[in-house]
């Protein structure tokens, strides 16, 4: 749909990015069109932070009714950005020699889930999340959040998983489907330096077509046998296990 | 407050669990004195297995409109449960012998947060989720819904944390407060058998007195400085390094 009247919010803005943490990372690393605060932000301390912050960078400042905050996304926190940058994945930029570690996400719908995936994702050193064109969670407002600044470093790419897993795969990835039926523990892999790990949603799990193109399908130890992880859980328990690994082989001292 | 009219929710009709998971998870275990069900039920495959659950179990069920399940929580997927039982902890039922895990929240206020705990801590085994009496996040219809059943499992308990901290440490547990201030990384530790994982707000961290209280303070590592693992995030990541040390320790052939 064409808005290009410029009247409340062209395509042309950005992508919004809520809550203080969130926000304040766009500030220092993006690009930011616009930043809006709600009425009366004076009174937060942390607000005000923000608003020093995004006039030190020379931004336009707005200040906006709450309402229309909230049409947003609800638990903004008295402010928006909106995000004219992103971070970019290139296969090029991985190093051949370097442990790398990217995550696919096949199916996961929640926003919630996306942004602390992310979260994780930027603090585990994953230079990517995968993510179908189709059924997924976009970079909403409310993921945004979750997330606290991850998605300005760490690249969201949409588009074909099964093609994305061939070129990984021709990269000397090896890829790991995450599946709770899969007999074989994280725990006893000697994980390779380049390690893909692909998680399904909570629903459904990893479609098939998709499980049947990992080279091996592991599992995250657990007692109960019909309940399962959280998704981002699961992301993190396999990342800090990556990590976990390769800190020590690159510090056999500890 | 009293309210002994029984005109609408009276105290004694229990906690309210909402969500698919979570209410099916309440009727297999616990104690239950009435299902709720929004009106237009029987369209949902998952409500009318959970009715005849229900009713398999002798429950009461009554109809109700959205508006008034609406008014216990959001989210509630058409189902609310309303539940008169919740496990038990007891020291004395710890075994001697044996690995065991225990989680202390030291001022998780976000009741998503402390439900994601709860399924983490139900799936890797910790035998109850510490929180002190103020400050913290209570069992919700939310937390509920997030933990997906693990509420009906794993005992909350709360109290005094430092009181808490003086049992468990005088019944052999080793006690380690996570904070990314520590030097100590996680994955340097040779884990005890019996463990109690203490984790501060996202906001300020662990209290002063509770964090000196800790045996030790220990750091799972990230990459970058400035930000911080999600609370959840934090306590599945070591409750999944306790049970990765046991479980090989266990099973050395592997």
């Amino acid at each position: 749909m064409r808005n290009r009247s410029g009247h409340s919010k062209p395509k042309n803005k950005g992508r919004a990015v809520i809550g203080i943490h969130a926000v304040k990372e766009a500030i220092r690393v993006s690009d930011v069109a616009t930043v809006w605060l709600r009425q009366g932000w004076k009174d937060s301390h942390e607000l005000k932070q923000l608003e020093q912050l995004a006039h030190s960078k020379k931004l336009k400042i707005e200040e906006r009714a709450l309402g229309e905050l909230n049409k947003i996304a609800d638990s903004h926190q008295g402010i928006v950005a909106f995000v004219t940058s992103e971070p970019e994945f290139d296969w090029n930029s991985l190093k051949k020699e370097e442990c790398e570690r990217l995550i696919f996400l096949d199916g996961v719908e929640d926003p919630h889930n996306l942004g602390a995936v992310m979260r994780t994702a930027w603090l585990l050193g994953a230079k990517g999340v995968f993510v179908p064109e189709v059924r997924a969670a976009g970079l909403s407002p409310s993921a945004s959040k979750v997330a606290q600044g991850a998605i300005e470093h760490v690249p969201l790419v949409e588009g074909s998983l099964a093609d994305a897993l061939d070129e990984a795969k021709q990269r000397g990835f090896w890829t790991f489907g995450l599946s709770h039926r899969a007999s074989k523990s994280i725990y006893e892999l000697q994980l390779p330096e380049k390690v893909v790990w692909v998680l399904g949603s909570e629903g459904s799990g990893i479609r098939k077509p998709i499980e049947r193109a990992c080279d091996e399908l592991v599992a995250i130890p657990q007692l109960q046998s019909d309940a399962s992880f959280n998704v981002s859980v699961a992301a993190a328990i396999a990342l800090a296990e990556s990590f976990r690994q390769h800190q020590i082989a690159e510090n056999p001292g500890k």
